[in-house]
């Protein structure tokens, strides 16, 4: 391709819209464009990208056994009720002229499920892998990031389905692993890490998660054991606290006039947050419930949620809140709460003569001690983990760091076969739910995150398997005979080595084709200057740009090998996971 | 691929749901299934060649410079407001939480002149095609024939701009080519006609038609020029009818109780068909029309609109016509009707002594004359033409077909670029409207008109290139070792030499894996039964069922020519237009 036959409208000042460097980047570039929030179209380069992982993970899932089919966006109501998510928040719903409504496919458990109960009677035709390459919708509340947290984005969704829990077990391990390899192969590093498992729901999930600063996910991670976790999943467990051997005090009520948070309250009192108690009050499936945690921690809204069985928790509202209490927000305390269930995290357990709110506004009580001045309905593991906390594991510690969620499995069992009657015949003439899995990854967010990991302050750095040219050819004044011969010498003879090559003879200045080809990314570079009188031409990495002068008869040759280089490292790091897998 | 493997589930019986041949062999050979009216799931089968034919129409478009991009589906409502189309009937509508509109896309023509408008300032950036292949929404009041007019559908959508006209003139012929090439090679005969615009708009366009026995579309086809116009668009003109030589008679009232069709009035009254004059009364942007067309013709509602520029028609319904002609459905007629503006086609000119409605229940007039009787307010060209009508281009005979738009190509022009002050500098200096053209071809319509035009009563026969396999090898009797050997020995050496190729070892009778076969249409069969302990196969062609032995040391090669000459007669057939298109 000729850059000047190219549309790569690229940007030279910084998007305002974008915060992310990713983001800012991938518009920069001329890879996406924006056309609403959250809503992205992908121009020439940076739907080459897209097609390149896609055809990676296409590749992947095929080798396992994935067969590839395409379900529609348009998903009738009656399916999502049939397992009960017509409700799931994040739906985008449409009604049709007949007054019929559908949701446009966010996932597609029901879809397919309702193919295989269709069509798949017999045991003999399982194991079975369906999956697909998809655009998907989701009516998110907070886009963020360009196509990191997007509204409409592609994703491979694959499904499985199997006799019994041991097929199920096997299929799950082949998807984690053709999706470990994919990953490799794209170039970008991961972690896998246990996840809440949201809507999908099922018994067992894990989440593929490319460690960014940038990320929205938190993840913990043990520096001992091979534990991790998203931080909405990350257990504490109860660690055995005892209770304190401080001498009790007595109760007071004392005067926090408009003092409301922790920290306004502690620096008034003169104690350090560790000494206070936080009441949150919620709202779970309608009945009042409070969580008492520490207060310097945070809640962990899901796993407190999980612990109760909770299908749907809310904050409480003002008004909920001064009906229950009497007292404005930021004044709730335990201590003579009624009509609201008190669950606790563990670590109170071995708290003392700390501070509450007094129910009462203004006020605070300070000296409140369990069992004495109230007592606590439920223990429970709630509170979120932070860097330090100890591993559940074993007895290294956890630290935090942030990443980008760009895949996520999960073992389903019998959750939508039995919802949706999807049964097959088994050897033994039984009747039997079909055993499921599902298997998300996020390709316009790996994208993403493989700007987000594969960049520098002057652009892209792309990976060599998924760049959108994996060589590009500077031809630095194209009046210069000597570099036009010499760039299309080079251009010519990479083609037909069969390499992916960009031509840069635009009527530009050399400096603007440096920064376009740093701020695109491609991998390698050749540069046909001044050297070209002498039948050479400069070979450039991005990554770190290290050059080498090569002579016009072996140019492409070189650059061939350097390609095959590349893709080497990247094929030996997926079969790293595979040899991991066979010995399993 | 082996046959146990993959997920083909045939049916036997003829499923209740389908009228169409080709809509009834795509569900039987488990090609795709129906998720709601008009909304279907691509299996295996059904997805490979979906994606051999939007590989095929890739390369067409990259061949005449198109570039790939990928634009949302979710259409913010503003882009859709700013070219007056947000009214677009078909348009499915959603609302997201944040209360804004979007519709999803049917066409992209706003979306991809936005990105324009940001991103292509200069004439030097011009022509420019950019082009997607993407799943499409429309909210079709009859969805029909399986994937033949559904309301999520895949279709390639191009847009080129271009500096001025004679740019268009040249980007609409390499499309035209392009297209053209592209049924050539996914093996489909077609004829290009002349066609309605509808919501699209523009100055010209046409349509590529499959012709096919189902097709919905209607298309006259001159017998001695090569002018061809859908049925909508086809012009008939003032062939220059003259007035009736016939003597004048006295206008009579007659009762024709309960008579209101033209064959009740005409029996009645013992006259032929062509001696009644239809009064079709409708409301044209608001205002009362009467159209006035042989008792034996159609009107045609596109050329009636376009002839009065009227932007809304509807048929008046029992309640207006009662207001305006003071009688039922069924007695309109011209004498004497007030406040309704007459359109009569032309070849009302040359009928005397004609029958027409009363304007009074239960009566006719006859002897109606034109002038003497009422005077018409206008002379138009607004019948459907019908099989024997003149050629309007020459003196040749139209005759009707049925057949199936594929395709359509749209000179826009200016209309899209000007509402949405989409310009660039040009040449001169002076800033000037992007000139457009659209060009759509469908994609999961191409696959159901394959399916109609390539097939037999016992299934599909496709064309080597869309096939989902190029060669099947039926593996008679598993058990028979002398079989199984030579199965897998075809299969094997086809494999190496980078065939599409499928084994049929499953546990099956012959009759099985024989009727399958014919079912799912793999051009070359290959049968490894009773011949095999001979070291011989047989290979079958599909297409008309013509065997030939060969031995196993040759079977590979020569099977590898078969796909070869299959694969050069396509090809054959793209070039020829080429070669036409080379001499314009």
């Amino acid at each position: 391709m000729r850059a000047s036959q190219l549309f790569f409208p690229t940007l030279r000042e910084v998007p305002a819209e974008a915060e992310l460097a990713s983001h800012r980047l991938l518009l920069r570039g001329g890879f996406i464009r924006k056309l609403a929030a959250g809503v992205y179209s992908y121009l020439p380069l940076g739907y080459k990208v897209v097609k390149k992982i896609e055809q990676i993970i296409r590749e992947e899932t095929d080798a396992v056994g994935g067969q590839e089919i395409l379900m529609a966006a348009l998903e009738p109501a009656e399916l999502w009720q049939e397992t009960d998510r017509w409700n799931v928040d994040v739906l985008f719903k449409l009604e049709d002229r007949a007054g019929r409504w559908h949701g446009l496919g966010i996932t597609h458990e029901e879809v397919v499920t309702d193919i295989v109960r269709r069509d798949v009677r017999s045991y003999r035709e399982l194991p079975l892998n369906l999956y697909q390459i998809q655009t998907k919708f989701r009516d998110e509340p907070r886009p963020r990031g360009g196509t990191i947290r997007a509204r409409e984005f592609i994703m491979l969704d694959s499904y499985t389905f199997d006799r019994d829990d041991a097929g199920l077990d096997l299929s799950y391990r082949k998807m984690y692993l053709a999706f470990a390899r994919s990953f490799a192969r794209c170039g970008v590093d991961f972690i896998v890490v246990e996840a809440e498992a949201g809507p999908i729901g099922g018994k067992e999930n894990q989440e593929f998660t490319v460690l960014a600063p940038a990320g929205e996910d938190r993840v913990l991670l043990c520096d001992r054991c091979d534990y991790a976790a998203n931080a909405e999943r990350c257990e504490i467990g109860d660690r055995g606290y005892e209770p304190s051997a401080e001498p009790q005090k007595p109760l007071e009520i004392v005067e926090t006039p408009g003092m409301k948070t922790v920290e306004q309250v502690t620096r008034f009192l003169e104690v350090p947050a560790q000494k206070l108690v936080k009441t949150l009050i919620y709202i779970a499936d309608g009945k009042p419930i409070a969580a008492l945690i520490r207060g310097d921690r945070d809640l962990n809204e899901p796993k407190f949620s999980r612990s109760q069985g909770v299908a749907r928790l809310e904050m409480a509202g003002p008004d909920t809140i001064r009906d229950l209490t009497g007292a404005e927000v930021g004044f709730s305390g335990p201590v003579g709460l009624r009509g609201v269930r008190l669950v606790a995290d563990y670590e109170i357990r071995s708290m003392a003569n700390f501070v509450t709110g007094a129910n009462r506004a203004d006020a605070h009580m300070i000296n409140v001690n369990l069992g004495r001045d109230f007592t606590v309905d439920e223990w429970a593991d709630i509170r979120a983990a932070s860097d330090g906390d100890p591993c559940p594991k074993c007895e290294g510690t956890l630290h935090m760091e942030r990443g980008i969620e760009a895949g996520h499995i999960f073992k389903l069992g019998a959750k939508y076969s039995d919802a949706m009657h999807a049964t097959f015949l088994d050897e033994d003439g039984k009747e039997k739910s079909h055993i499921m899995g599902c298997y998300g990854l996020g390709v316009s967010r790996l994208l993403a995150a493989v700007a987000e990991v594969s960049s520098d302050k002057d652009g892209m750095i792309w990976p060599i398997s998924v760049a959108p040219f994996e060589v590009t050819v500077l031809l630095l004044n194209p009046e210069d005979e000597a570099q036009a011969r010499a760039a299309v010498r080079v251009y010519e003879e990479l083609q037909e080595r069969g390499a992916d090559v960009l031509l840069d003879e635009r009527d530009e200045r050399s400096g603007v084709k440096f920064k376009d080809a740093d701020l695109l990314g491609i991998p390698i570079q050749v540069v046909a200057g001044r050297l070209s009188a002498e039948g050479k031409v400069e070979m450039r990495l991005r990554r770190d740009k290290r050059a080498r002068q090569l002579s016009l008869d072996e140019a492409a040759d070189e650059i061939m090998a350097v390609i095959a280089a590349q893709n080497r490292l990247l094929l030996d790091a997926a079969d790293r996971y595979s040899m991991e897998f066979s010995q399993l």
